[in-house]
């Protein structure tokens, strides 16, 4: 049987990294923290990638910069409302259905798989699948955060479609969705269909060559996850502070300038329910009240699976694309849409978004305009200038 | 090239019916009567037949009995809003691409169209496509009469599924579904597809071989709509009452006892509107007025594309799936629930289903109690006995 070995031996590529249970720790909670509040219950997608390294399967990532130009990859993620994978975890063959119907459908074999956001959930199963077809992780993902809608990636403001994908349940059911140069059409059609099995589907999306792969991706964005994590998690074991380990380890590996805006405690959580009335989402607003050195602030987030503006005391501090992760204090665990509580304490963190999201093509995609609001987009560093 | 007629040949087969304009005029109007208010608008239909005829393609219809068991065949139909198709024709393109990519998808071509059910557009696309395919119509569909949701038909209650099915937009977007023996769930995502490509979509539906076709159809269902479709033009002709030819011809080809039981008024239209509040279908309730004979009397029809339930005074009279169709009392054209207006009149006939669509399976599919209401199925002879 051939090897993932094999295959990078193939393409001549001699750098790459073994994905070990510590590994995938790491990156699943350096994944979480960049998802801003959405990208599904990190359990779920550590789990799963366990039980795919105790078969004895072997897991690398590798460099986009390392991949042939030809190969053929894709992205397995799970599309729907997070709160109902949390509700009732996955089987694990309903991901391999969508691959292979994939493959069936484009008359190709997968080659590498990509991970399509940073998330609890949609980085690690990539990872999962990665294992299961004996291919290589590339380490970049199409956004270096979560995004509730498919289409809104760095590989979509760069030309590459989200379609032709599969869709699939776990009693079998398959949908195969190509929608051409439409995305949007491509998000509608998967939305509805994650709707019409129960609120989540399992997809394989965004078929893609290793020259796209290379030119459209926000690159290392798995090895930035991975730092993170483990920047966190070096923070539990010598108790120091995480947010501030968090901020230091950004600078280093992104040579990006986060900030620390808030910290306080959810006073008041507005959810829409109701499947359809919600659009296959978790959908809200959320109210923290300041403590510590925010006492008197009041700081009020939106939400539509992930974190999507913050203002506090009724000033704009954060837009989309721009990140906005709510961590635990203490630990440095993020705080997620589709399980937080009244009462729960939280650090909100600013992040800014890869440049890769913030072009005008992507301002346009999921800038603040395309969620709703009657704003321009401004970046989180003048947003927070005063502060500085 | 290989003409129908070579393929006729070939499976021996040697009594057709050329459809000719005429005889598709015919066809139509016979089964947009049957269409119990839905089907959408029969100019369509029929233009689109007509298109192909002027093209020099031949369209020949044959007995369900007179072909091999092996042969491959499927349903070309419109699933939507039949509203939306009227404010919309469709390009002609569509409906082969959907055929197409069914071809695709099952790697085998296309030797035969069914038409899915009786309908102004959904019997005479199969005759189009037909003509375009260069196959023969067998003359069977699925309900003898129209329905709104995919899964009612006598198909699936023999165990023939509606899906793999192929779902296309008029821009190219494609999208296959195959939900194996969940038929429900085939509608279900069809239906979303539709809602998705702005409320309807055109589509290649089940997929089954000859031998499926003559033990799970309606046979001759295209004939039945044909000789109504006839008697209703001679009755023009000649000045008579198109109500009784109507239910003369269907006493004389299907052996079943009509009876129109009200003639009145359109004198209130409760529609649900909003794209996802009405689910992608024509859903309401209308109230007549009778006049004449029927004149003090009130009758009340539920409608969701097709007409679903009558009530005169308060007593129920016909229940799903016997047939309701309301016609035009000087002509016999049908009033259709997406475009009927205050102030229409109507002669409310009731039709027995066929017997195929009256078993326990199928009441249990699309019976009274599938569309929400608290009864038991009754048939319609009983329903109206002491009128006899």
């Amino acid at each position: 049987m051939k090897t993932v070995f094999d295959t990078l031996e193939k393409w001549g590529v001699k750098k790459y990294s073994i994905i070990d249970k510590q590994a995938i720790k790491e990156i699943t909670l350096g994944a979480s923290i960049l998802a801003t509040g959405g990208g599904g219950d990190p359990e779920i997608g550590l789990l799963w990638t366990y039980r795919v390294l105790d078969e004895g399967k072997t897991v690398v990532m590798i460099d986009p910069m390392d991949i042939p130009d030809e190969i053929f990859a894709a992205s397995p993620a799970c599309l729907g409302a997070p709160v109902v994978l949390t509700e009732k975890p996955p089987s694990y063959d309903v991901l391999n259905n969508a691959i292979q119907t994939l493959q069936e459908y484009l008359g190709k074999k997968l080659e590498a798989t990509i991970p399509i956001e940073c998330g609890g959930v949609n980085s690690t199963v990539a990872y999962a699948a990665a294992g299961e077809f004996c291919v290589p992780v590339i380490d970049v993902d199409g956004m270096n955060r979560a995004f509730p809608e498919l289409q809104m990636t760095s590989w979509v403001t760069n030309g590459v479609n989200a379609s032709p994908l599969a869709s699939c349940d776990e009693r079998g059911t398959v949908t195969i969705i190509n929608a051409k140069d439409d995305n949007r059409m491509a998000e509608n059609l998967a939305r509805r269909a994650a709707m019409a099995y129960g609120g989540n589907s399992w997809i394989a999306a965004y078929p893609m060559n290793g020259r796209q792969i290379k030119q459209a991706s926000i690159p290392n964005s798995q090895s930035i996850a991975w730092e993170l994590g483990k920047a966190v998690l070096y923070a539990r074991q010598k108790h120091l502070d995480p947010v501030k380990e968090m901020l230091d380890n950004l600078k280093k590996t992104r040579n990006v300038t986060g900030k620390r805006v808030f910290t306080g405690k959810i006073v008041d959580i507005g959810r829409e329910f109701g499947g359809e009335a919600s659009k296959g989402f978790s959908l809200g607003r959320v109210k923290m009240e300041g403590i510590g050195e925010y006492k008197g602030s009041v700081a009020e987030l939106d939400f539509q699976n992930e974190w999507l503006c913050l203002r506090v005391d009724g000033k704009v501090r954060c837009l989309p694309p721009d990140l906005i992760t709510i961590v635990d204090p203490e630990t440095g665990e993020p705080i997620r849409t589709d399980i937080m509580k009244y009462g729960y304490r939280g650090s909100v963190v600013l992040i800014p978004a890869h440049d890769r999201m913030r072009t005008p093509r992507g301002l346009e995609l999921f800038g603040p305009r395309y969620f709703g609001y009657d704003m321009d987009y401004v970046p989180v560093e003048k947003l927070n200038e005063e502060e500085a």
